[in-house]
């Protein structure tokens, strides 16, 4: 089965909902923690425990563990091995990108059987285009794991580089889609649910069936209500990504949070086909 | 005493030469190193034992300790530690790129002064827009540091995307540099020495004083002698990296194989202006 397979049963068995695991210094200090590597593993953890049985796929973001170095890595390999062992999907938010045997080693670090760090998915940037990630991708094929393309975002710094147009006059982000609707399962699309895909030569029926990771609701503006007007066809698809609007309830009103998305989730896909 | 300013009197006064730590699989082995948190470190250690006098600047891709999650990271401190220690210019090569509090706790883990991973400088990409990254190069410039931005790469794949144009006739790369230029100098470009500078709507007079590191000599074609021919009268401000064109040579080799090339490029100093 592969990843694009395997995501997409997920969502479809376990609701959409994508939770974050965001242990910034603010929310840090809202759930009572402390500024460290202990605080962000018992944050980790707590999360980890509300999503299971609750979602199908946690994204822990790795800035937040590196913050404090090794220990703060070590804390992560609990949080992610605890995760997966409770049957949750991980995806890895990293946004590595390079070329080569560099990449060929952050793609053995997240994706490979066996790693410390395994997850089912990572998250990565094409600055230096998609073909720089060859051989993430294939190591991704082999394991049954994915790689999640940065594609449009939701910050308005990000329009200028992501809709300029490249000399086959397809934007930057349309030839990503396009080059990952070609790939064999191991691709998916980080879309912010904010942006007007038309800017990007995108419309709702650009994506196929590839998975898509939608990040942008609650705080950044998106509303739930908006995924079958943006994504159209696509909407089923979406992976819908939230985390400080979970986590801000605190780790005692994290289940009651994740089980009102989930609801919400179903009933727009019970009344309007999203 | 800014980043840029730093950077500068660093290789005017040690030589242009930046080595790369590569600890990759192939390496490891021509070492007679394991594959594992103790051969990423013993390789780091030796590297800097011989760049210490030698050479100004080293540049760890941490890509290669992070394959051995935390306890690869334990070793990337040791190794950041002791460079710095030994008065090296340390630049983490990581290519991290995201948004707000996320970018934060990156700069905050590679920049931020008693960090367990504390660099002079990280290298970061802009997909998302160099705004993206105002959080990052506000912390670099508080603490002396710097951001040094992926902006043309010497990957095939990546020109595509690096060339395409923005809505205001800018390509993609250009408008980097611009941005990069007006910073307080906090900023530094990557910009691959086989690079053909016209393709980006760059010229050799682009860069203002703003220092730029440059891959792609040795097996990857460049050669030191086209220096001054590919960044003119930016020459002077190039960092030359170099990695496995001198870790090839083995631990025993590697003190000649950085001397012979800083001699070169001292005598290209002298000679041609570059």
């Amino acid at each position: 089965m592969t990843f694009a397979a395997r995501l997409r049963s997920v969502l479809a068995g376990s609701g959409r909902l994508c939770v974050g695991i965001d242990p910034h210094d603010g929310l840090l200090d809202v759930w009572g923690l402390p500024r460290n590597a202990d605080g962000v593993r018992e944050f980790g953890l707590r999360t980890v425990d509300a999503a299971a049985g609750r979602a199908g796929v946690v994204k822990p973001q790795v800035a937040f563990f590196e913050r404090y170095g090794s220990a703060g890595y070590a804390a992560l390999e609990t949080v992610i091995a605890t995760a997966r062992a409770a049957g949750l999907f991980v995806i890895a938010d990293v946004k590595r990108g390079d070329i080569g045997s560099t990449i060929d080693a952050y793609a053995a670090a997240w994706l490979s059987p066996g790693s410390p760090l395994e997850a089912d998915a990572m998250t990565a940037v094409a600055y230096q285009g998609l073909g720089s990630l060859t051989g993430a991708l294939s190591l991704a094929g082999e394991a049954g794991k994915g790689v999640i393309l940065v594609t449009a975002t939701s910050n308005p710094e990000a329009i200028a580089t992501q809709t300029a147009v490249r000399s086959d006059g397809r934007t930057v982000a349309r030839a990503l889609v396009d080059d990952v609707r070609g790939l064999p399962g191991t691709g998916a699309l980080v879309i912010g649910a904010t942006v007007e895909l038309a800017d990007y030569g995108l419309a709702p029926d650009s994506f196929g069936d590839v998975p898509i990771l939608a990040p942008g609701f609650g705080a950044q503006g998106a509303h739930l209500g908006d995924l079958a007007r943006v994504f159209g066809p696509a909407a089923g698809q979406v992976a819908v990504h939230m985390s400080r609007e979970l986590l801000g309830a605190g780790p005692d009103g994290l289940p009651d949070a994740i089980d009102r998305v989930q609801d919400e989730l179903r009933s727009l896909s019970n009344g309007q086909g999203a």
